[in-house]
């Protein structure tokens, strides 16, 4: 059952399509904060399971949430997040943000999605609990930031704040951890399911300069034998950086060069960026400040702020208008026979803002010639840190909606991103393309799972960021994002081939299964390896796999259930699965095991119930072949060749 | 059997005591680096074992060493380091940095420890490799950079590169792992033992600003029962950063506070920065400008860079003179009972050169009221991180030996906080104080071990700093440093109850047991949680074992041992012990198996063989006690609630 529970003046964000109003029962608040949940709510719990106000504490006025953890409960969700898949112990912030150093000690990452899973441990929760299950789910549905603190201050509380407290707050009781993802996909809608060509390998590079360099990258692939379907084109194939532009010099006769690759059964995949530059002459920039399409300043003035292209503008995607002539201007890509797009920097990222920059400039001149004191050195290099993505620009940058009220942006900011990506979905269905157009998106926010994916932002080449990414993929899908994948061997920092090998051992099983990588890094296209055997071996797998991974994907999408489940989604009753974060169950009938250990020879792998291991590795002879085992439940030391999977 | 090579003209580190020289046997280089190690070496190994120009390339000119590995090969050593304890898949450069960030792509951390041992697997050198195991040893005497490439660049080649090849090359053959390190460390000589108070327990924060701060946190400690032996005095203790003073105002009456504190049984531990204030009317800057003793610029003149004073000047600890100057100025803080010391930012660390500042504000400033483009901004904020441990500026201070030879800073940097270190215990000794002053260091060089301990660098509140604390142990103990220990639950960004507790149970074994963390960071002194109980239980049992660990310390020092020993180091025979690094031998007759990952409710165990499982843990009626399992030889999942060990 799901409750619906309304604070102040909710902004309607989409997250829920109207049509699915009749899933849910509106609900007053009558719970209070202040009341101590262990004295007035859990007592209740074995009477009343499954109704919310029984359960959580949520204060009418601030919105804040709260619900009492006993050691053995385990929480679950909020999708692109740091850390392991039991989110416990630490604080997130729900802020989309440009995080590429997303360590486990960072609070937010690209995208924002609010929704929690509450597995409830009946055994610690003492004699007053009853024999049924009490798990929930919590979505809180407010486009500014909302935070939360699962056991980070005190280790069984969970409390959620936010910003600016209107919003509606979702509660969804159910009988397993499974039933309330469920329901909560259904309340959001059908996951989006991009062609079927995406699910194809695809190669990136932040520096991969012009056409000639495509063509390269396809032919060294081509000579390896390494199967190919997409390249990706980062920032360098624009004009200066421009949407929706070319750069003729690099990439001449271009919609030849679509269709050169076309024929060679290549899609190329254009990045669109958030910003525009600002640049008299330039017909985006002209259109659209023409026509009141950019964000504000306080003063009325539109919002400039240096991303890619140096001083750029904003779209203002929380206008109907302004959306629907962005997502217009994909034509010019469409109709050189582009069919893929990768939306980036929409969280938006900032990299200085010209007031701010002059300001620290200004500063900087003050300190020529002086003796600097080690505190005042800090403050002009927190300074300096400080211009990127600053919380003052976004303060300051606003947004005029379609009836007129202009709203800050800090309080819809987490929505910035997905409205882009709405904007070019509702182009493509104006179009009649809906269906044969892949996009996804850096930022997101729930919602815009229906209409595109995400990657999962700007990674290193960390084996943590494996691991990371194992556990997002997991949380992704409790949270609509099926058609996701991280940046296979990372992005940022150098990889070395074992870890691009295991990585793409985990990558052929994520529906998007793009290598990519940053400028200044180590290359890491599979031909420039050593073991372009393992490479062609381990990407070949993604093919053979295809009809089970493809039909895994649809049959997740259209029935609302996730593609990758934590192993205690599927065998609740077993609490060694509680624990295993490094293994997940893909679709209905696979589980996977990826080696997640630099130099590791092996792994061990715990089996719920007896499986079959299937192992794609090499005989003695050293020849590539399928191989099966039959196993028994319980523990297991698998060795896994760094050439197998 | 220990072979020594000798390229160039090397400097003498101090590495090797003089007395040693009848271990090992000097050799010409006789292989070149241009024979390719497959043909021309790896023939070879059957017939003539352990000779190692037969093993390994060594170029005579610029001292470059190969090695071509094949698959099984194992790689250890290089002390402080990061990654896993096995080193194989990536570049490390020996280059003592202040390096906070010290995720896994990095390459220098605090220490340079140039000593790899390799473990050679037989089965996959092929049919010519003999039955009897050739690992070797390689210690490269060099106090400039050396870089080891151990298959990063390509999967299967050991290469290691000095940026000046002045040095000594040792080669040590051996037929066990074990073996091989207590040739080495036999060579080095014995591993410094400080007192034994200094194996209690110890509470640090930057941010102690004043002695009721210290007086509270040794009260608080009391009242919850948690025992505490020692507080550590960061940087503020001193009057405005001056080596060798005492703030009076924060800290009045200094000596009588020091035995207020003894008198509780607290030593207090205060910090040493290598940076000496400049400042006219302070004498230790004043002395050490009239007589000398500070290293100069390409002009003669003091060279100068910004630590926690300021603008500061840095001991010619290359020079005795400047040594015995120095070291006797600790005499402040022992004559007013003070013994025990940190010395630290001894790399040494330059947040900035005042003229490096001066060019950045002046070319900052021309930017002023211009449109900056991006590739312009990110030059100036490039310029701006830059200027923190410049390698210019290492390149642009000079050393004056004891013959007069002006050096480059450059060419030796590698020892100058080792020598800082050999500055103070040259000096404790002059007072008959060896036995009872603790020293430990943040940089340091092989050498160094003799006569101090070291801590592990300023490290983060992350459970991969926790792995990386349990490897660097054991990797430091192959070098010599036996007194060592991390930041517990980490000195950077906050920790969470649960990360301390389980940093803890691991830290109950490291000789070096302190809890550290920076200004700004959560304060995470043990009574600042809710399980106050866990931290008295888990620190208590530190001195429950304390006979154990004392012992066991004090026998692998003196008999040249390892104190944590990775598994395979005990059971060479048996393979599934290669891969596991997060349990480690440690002591006769213990193995640990440390709980690393958020949100476990326990972890799988690898026994070599039958072991009796010691649980320091609870009853059901909530007491602590001690249990004992015998376990089979095998796989074992155990549950550790996080209040046990």
């Amino acid at each position: 059952m799901i409750y619906r529970y309304k604070i102040g003046n909710p902004i309607e964000t989409g997250a829920v399509p109207a049509e699915n109003a009749s899933m849910f029962e509106d609900r007053d608040v009558i719970e209070k904060v202040s009341k101590k949940a262990s004295e007035s709510v859990l007592e209740k719990v074995s009477e009343r399971v499954g109704e919310a106000d029984s359960v959580i504490g949520i204060d009418p006025e601030s919105g804040k949430v709260s619900y009492e953890m006993t050691p053995g409960d385990r929480v679950f969700g909020l999708g692109q997040a740091v850390r392991g898949i039991n989110k416990r112990g630490w604080i997130y912030e729900s802020f989309c943000s440009d995080e590429p150093h997303h360590e486990e000690t960072k609070h937010s990452l690209y995208g924002a999605h609010n929704f929690i899973i509450v597995q409830r441990n009946e055994s610690t929760h003492g004699s007053n609990a009853g024999s049924g299950r009490v798990h929930f789910g919590l979505f809180i549905d407010n486009p500014g930031k909302v935070t939360f603190d699962i056991g980070y201050s005190a280790v069984n509380e969970l409390k959620i704040t936010q910003k600016y407290p209107d919003s509606y707050i979702y509660y969804i009781s159910g009988d397993s951890l499974k039933d309330i993802v469920h329901q909560f996909r259904t309340l959001i809608g059908r996951s989006y399911i991009p062609p079927k060509w995406a699910f194809g390998y695809g190669q990136s590079r932040w520096g991969y300069r012009s056409a000639d360099d495509i063509r390269e990258v396809v032919r060294r692939h081509r000579e390896a034998d390494i199967p190919l379907d997409m390249v990706y084109l980062d920032i360098d194939y624009m004009d200066d950086f421009r949407d929706f532009t070319i750069n003729n010099e690099s990439f001449p006769e271009f919609a030849d060069f679509v269709q050169e690759m076309k024929d060679e059964n290549i899609h190329l995949i254009p990045i669109i960026d958030a910003g525009v530059k600002v640049d008299e002459g330039y017909s985006v920039y002209e259109e659209g400040i023409r026509d009141e399409h950019f964000t504000s300043d306080k003063d009325g003035n539109p919002f400039v702020a240096a991303v890619w292209p140096g001083r750029s503008v904003f779209p203002d995607f929380m206008n109907s208008d302004a959306r629907r002539w962005f997502g217009d201007k994909y034509s010019v890509l469409l109709d050189a026979g582009i069919d893929g797009f990768w939306n980036d920097m929409n969280e938006p990222a900032l990299f200085y803002s010209p007031g701010r920059l002059e300001e620290t400039i200004r500063k900087i001149s003050e300190m020529s010639g002086k003796n600097i004191g080690i505190y005042d050195y800090f403050k002009f290099t927190d300074m300096v840190a400080g211009l990127q993505n600053s919380p003052e620009d976004y303060e300051g940058m606003y947004h005029r909606t379609d009836s007129g009220e202009v709203i800050c942006h800090d309080r819809v900011h987490n929505i910035y991103g997905m409205k882009m990506t709405e904007a070019a979905a509702d182009a493509f269905k104006r179009r009649g393309r809906e269906n044969d157009i892949l996009i996804f998106s850096r930022a997101s926010y729930i919602g815009a799972h229906r209409y595109s994916g995400i990657w999962q932002g700007d990674n290193k080449s960390w084996w943590s960021h494996l691991r990371l990414n194992i556990a997002m993929t997991a949380d992704l899908g409790m949270c609509g994002f099926l058609f996701t994948g991280a940046d296979i061997g990372g992005f940022g920092n150098d990889v070395t081939e074992e870890l691009l090998l295991r990585w793409l051992a985990f990558g052929i099983f994520t529906p998007l299964m793009r290598n990519h990588s940053a400028l200044g890094t180590r290359e890491q296209e599979a031909y420039r390896f050593e073991n372009v055997e393992a490479f062609r071996h381990i990407i070949g797998l993604r093919y053979k796999l295809m009809p089970y991974i493809y039909k895994s994907y649809v049959d997740a999408a259209e029935n609302n259930e996730m593609l990758f489940r934590p192993l205690c989604f599927d065998y609740e009753e077993d609490e060694r699965t509680y624990d295993i974060e490094d293994q997940l169950m893909f679709g209905d009938s696979m589980m996977i095991a990826p080696v997640t250990e630099q130099n590791a020879a092996g792994r061990m792998v715990y089996l719920p119930e007896a499986m079959t291991l299937v192992r794609y590795g090499r005989d003695e002879a050293g020849e590539f072949l399928e191989t099966r085992e039959e196993l028994a439940a319980g523990d297991h030391y698998i060795k896994v060749p760094v050439d197998e999977v």
